[in-house]
């Protein structure tokens, strides 16, 4: 382990340049060294890791802190709980239906994720709608990466997943719900694809664990403490609850998320999960549902035409002066790509801590 | 014509009682009656009119108002501008993939869901999950109606459509969005489904104009002026915009509902409807998308023991004091089953002059 350790802060000791607040700077190629490099140095299978680090490090690029190196603590405190199996080996099933079974074999999504992908984009091409349900995997990163990957292959998707009961539903006091994220994907003709990914809570769980390494209070609306009271402190929020965005639509949209991705799809609900996790802290396990709509079975040579008018839809957006939810993602790329990505001090120390 | 008014004029002078606020209580059949009375009347096909009553009469069983008789008045100015085929003769085709398509003749939306609906059930017991891709229709119904259908066909499903530009994009300043509402339908092994419907926006417009017409103050944040400012006034916000529920969580919903509701299934955006529009005031045109998913394909052997596991979320949220979102009108159809439906005396008056 030492070998590793020792390639580790060589790596991290050569930033590219030192920003004002104390952050360094590192190349996309050095975090996906690094990231890889603790992911390995835990025990997770090669594939595994891989699949993992791809996913964290286009968090990085895209400037989604919440989803990037950040979680890498989180990970390894799974990965030492026993509660996710490290050399995973998910299995695709498929019949005659337009339902696409992947089996995480209780391994982490990402690579479930990706041996599914292209049986799910088949049975999308050839019924038109294709759902893939991939069940008793351990879950952590943005559902984004998904949606615009089914985007690059051309079709319209929806992804959702359960999480933790860490959420109150509206009316109530107690958590109930996970953050339960609801991601979209439209491949626009020509660039960037029109993608969100939002949690159906107030604000991701993550949000609230930064405001309380930060000591900063939470905005009124996003909390109630143990007895069911709205709160500002992040502390009290995390043995509290969360609550939904939107009020009671927010909440209807996260039961229907805790419904067609868990018991729908035969796997867990948040609360069941969290039952599962029994205290260990590590990330949830369950199950997730991706929808993919295929425009081509749906359009066939009306295909452009149709196209040509949603493009007219997302420009009147921008051109009112709103931005589209996946804009700011795109932008940061960009500068990642020129610049390269920002970790502060404090998180640098903890992903070197992750490799003792 | 005169027999015809007559007779109304008959059915509505014999309320069961006068209730204290100057309101008529009427029976479903004598709702039934009168709404079909008035849909004939004014030109509507046999079909057509008994597929669009059963809706209206189901809001008011429900005590939906914004959904009831209160939206006669508009159905009759759809039907005057000439915008919506009278006698419409729907047309259901299918192929082999999963997708379902009907096309509605230029008329209203039921007649065409009740002709598809069969069809939908078909394919998403033969594939697991299928899609009603519902073109060229009139849309001025609730969706809970639809989805509710599906349940009892032992399908959960989802109902979307656009509707006229009504609403801002978050961040925007102008009306782009419909007030895109979005439906889902839960079958529970006894009893009522877990249903619910909801605008995309903050509101339906039928609140708008229900405020209106009672001389309400609209609450913060529901809409802004023609000038993109935050208003109060409902007639200055029915020549501005509504605004999304939920912010720019909201906002991203309403556009995937554009999206895929609109071009995806060849047919308009709410912007292109309001153009077709062209100032008549008419209901809005355009299309729907249902996507159906089947439990018994998802599940086989083990449905029902994930259902039980289904119920056991619904009854957690109703444990802690929460309500289901369809709850209510539940409990309103017992309440109007026993007592009759409550229309006020202006109401009333409207619907008489409709005869006229």
């Amino acid at each position: 382990m030492q070998q590793a350790q020792t390639m580790l802060v060589a790596t991290i000791a050569s930033p590219r340049e030192e920003v004002p607040d104390d952050s360094l700077i590192l190349s996309e190629a050095e975090i996906t060294k690094l990231t890889l490099s603790i992911l390995r140095h835990h025990g997770l299978a090669q594939e595994q890791a891989t699949a993992l680090t791809e996913l964290i490090v286009a968090a990085e690029r895209g400037e989604c802190p919440s989803h990037g190196v950040y979680r890498l603590a989180g990970l390894v405190r799974t990965m030492k709980s026993g509660k996710v199996k490290l050399d995973a080996r998910p299995s695709v099933s498929v019949d005659d239906t337009a339902i696409v079974r992947v089996d995480a074999d209780s391994g982490f999504s990402p690579l479930a994720f990706n041996l599914g992908r292209p049986r799910l984009a088949e049975k999308a091409r050839k019924h038109g709608i294709a759902a893939m349900a991939i069940n008793r995997c351990v879950h952590f990163t943005a559902l984004w990466p998904e949606v615009e990957a089914l985007c690059a292959d051309g079709l319209v998707s929806m992804a959702m997943t359960p999480s933790h009961s860490w959420v109150a539903p509206a009316g109530g006091v107690k958590p109930l719900f996970g953050t339960n994220p609801f991601a979209f994907g439209w491949p626009r003709p020509s660039g960037n694809p029109y993608v969100f990914d939002f949690a159906t809570s107030m604000v991701a769980r993550g949000e609230i664990e930064l405001h309380r390494q930060r000591n900063e209070p939470l905005p009124d609306g996003w909390a109630i403490d143990r007895n069911g009271k709205p709160t500002n402190d992040a502390a009290a929020a995390m043995s509290g609850a969360l609550l939904t965005f939107g009020g009671h639509k927010g909440s209807a949209l996260s039961t229907m998320i805790e419904l067609i991705a868990g018991p729908l799809i035969g796997d867990l609900t948040s609360a069941q999960s969290q039952h599962f996790d029994d205290g260990a802290g590590a990330a949830p396990f369950h199950g997730e549902l991706v929808i993919a709509l295929c425009p081509n079975v749906f359009l066939k040579d009306a295909k452009d035409r149709y196209f040509e008018s949603a493009e007219g839809l997302l420009n009147n957006i921008v051109a009112q002066g709103a931005r589209l939810p996946s804009q700011r993602r795109f932008e940061a790329r960009v500068r990642t790509g020129l610049n390269g990505i920002s970790v502060s001090r404090p998180q640098y120390e903890i992903l070197k801590s992750l490799t003792l």
